[in-house]
């Protein structure tokens, strides 16, 4: 069952996350492996694969919330690449971002939007959406 | 033009939040009626108006991002409120509130889930979904 | 195996938390269960069951954690409990929430003091330490 | 000098906080009175005493950063009476709060205002500016 | 109207924050240029204008809520060099954010004064109060 | 007295935080140099120096608490070292870190991993424990 979440999560993971994801949890591997494993599994092998909400919809509800603690800068990188690789797109994310000047503040905005312009310039060299 | 941003966003705050929205504006009246008017022209003559994203999908962001600031229960209440008027159902909203046990803690989560209780258990008095 | 974490975590809980832990999940039942079976997996089963640190540091860390934050105080409430349950002295929580005073500020440290009476006042009247 | 420290910080206290700022300091007396003695040390003997920057400033200041902070209520309408007790005017009260709406958000300037308008309306009872 | 909230804004913008807010404005043309035109309108040609306080005022009150929460480095150094421009001294910027100590904890002091730090060097290379 | 207050923090400094602590309070010297005196005789001469909570345990609130507000990664890297000078191991740390995932969400753990990495590292280099 363990193992399951774990697997489950991990599959999640590579869904939404990509190559970022996996990064994240290898810079785990020396010094916190058990955070990397809860990583997986949490998040991804309990919360992302539950049927109450799509993926799309999740990834609006992280960018939004990352953006607004506006304190989780690689965080809020990882899940635009997210909402990207989901099906939401680069005027969705800008849209979500821009919204968060009136709930976090001007200064929470745009730094979510600093943080695109790196994300879409990365994807822009790797010729991804 | 001025006038024309506020009408556009009276209409939009009526059509998202209904009667709370226009109660936080109401209350504004007598001690800052510049800023309850800066909360219909702005958020929502302006972000709330435009046509890049669906009111539904505005509302998980600002659901979500409310839930994880933890700081902002009025408004978040209002907001659970709006989502709802917009068609998120509640077993979405409870999941994008647990969600944000994964970015924002547990305690952020559960204090979501309360200001939930208490917007169900209102709009089950008023017969509302 | 799943419920093993549960099993193990709710022993956790109502050592660490008493019956303070126990009313948190039963308030969750009916809006939001799965959150309340995650409180007991994830932070009781998985983190708070792992022998690298003792029931008395985890208790001083989350006490200091939730007032340095300063948006939680039902959690705050309930972890004063919890490290006054596993042996961190009243003294001692006060020493803790007094030193947030340096890194979060006086207010934080003063609404935390605030906290701490009100869960004083609650053992006083059940008669314990 | 310690004990010069505390007389000049409490003659601070009660200029700037008034009656406010000694309530205060008498609910730490039973639970953390050094947390109450440095309140009146550290922020007031040595902070507030400073010659660098005039009370108002000062007070201006920290009722931009606790509306903005969001998560301190009470130090918040503490704040408030003392910037109107040391000079500045109830509109500038609101326009100091309204201003936080651009740099922490909406929420943040709203649930400033509710803070205003209680102390406003204590201090209509007590017959003060 | 609308042409004149951003005709006021961007007059505002300039004698507040001198080049460093034209460049954020500039930086935010190909991403998200309606973010950039209501940090325009909004708070340069909404707040800013408005006759009830003083710019000084609003100057100190924005370094002392950005030092305060912390987690918006570029904005606090543009508001830095804008409470500068309006003439609030050095000694007065380092007093407001070494009072931040008291209400958000030394680290928020300490990262605010190292901000402080890098705007007076690019002020000294370029001459500047 | 006042002399006092700073000689014995400064001694608490050099025990808690050694060399880094030092190289903080360096920095201050030229812009903020009262800020500097204040950080060795509040936190370090009053508060560091109290009977009632060992120095241990301090360390471990300390890295709690700045890992969950997430926005101080200069001070948590300064009370990493800090808890470890005074014999809190490396595997604790990492426990302590990986807690906060629960309180305080799943970014903060990693950003916080991410701070005593470099610590680990820079402590590797120095054949420090």
């Amino acid at each position: 069952m363990e193992s399951e979440r774990y697997r489950r999560g991990w599959e999640k993971l590579k869904e939404v996350d990509g190559h970022a994801g996996e990064k994240v949890i290898e810079s785990l591997k020396d010094i916190a492996p058990d955070l990397g494993r809860y990583t997986i599994e949490f998040p991804f092998g309990d919360i992302y694969s539950r049927p109450g909400l799509d993926l799309r919809s999740r990834e609006i509800a992280v960018v939004a919330a990352l953006t607004a603690l506006g304190n989780a800068a690689p965080q809020l990188r990882v899940h635009i690449h997210g909402a990207l690789n989901v099906g939401v797109t680069r005027e969705e994310v800008v849209e979500i971002i821009t919204m968060m000047a009136v709930y976090a503040g001007f200064p929470a905005a745009l730094n979510g939007i600093a943080a695109a312009k790196e994300v879409f310039s990365e994807r822009d060299r790797d010729g991804k959406s």
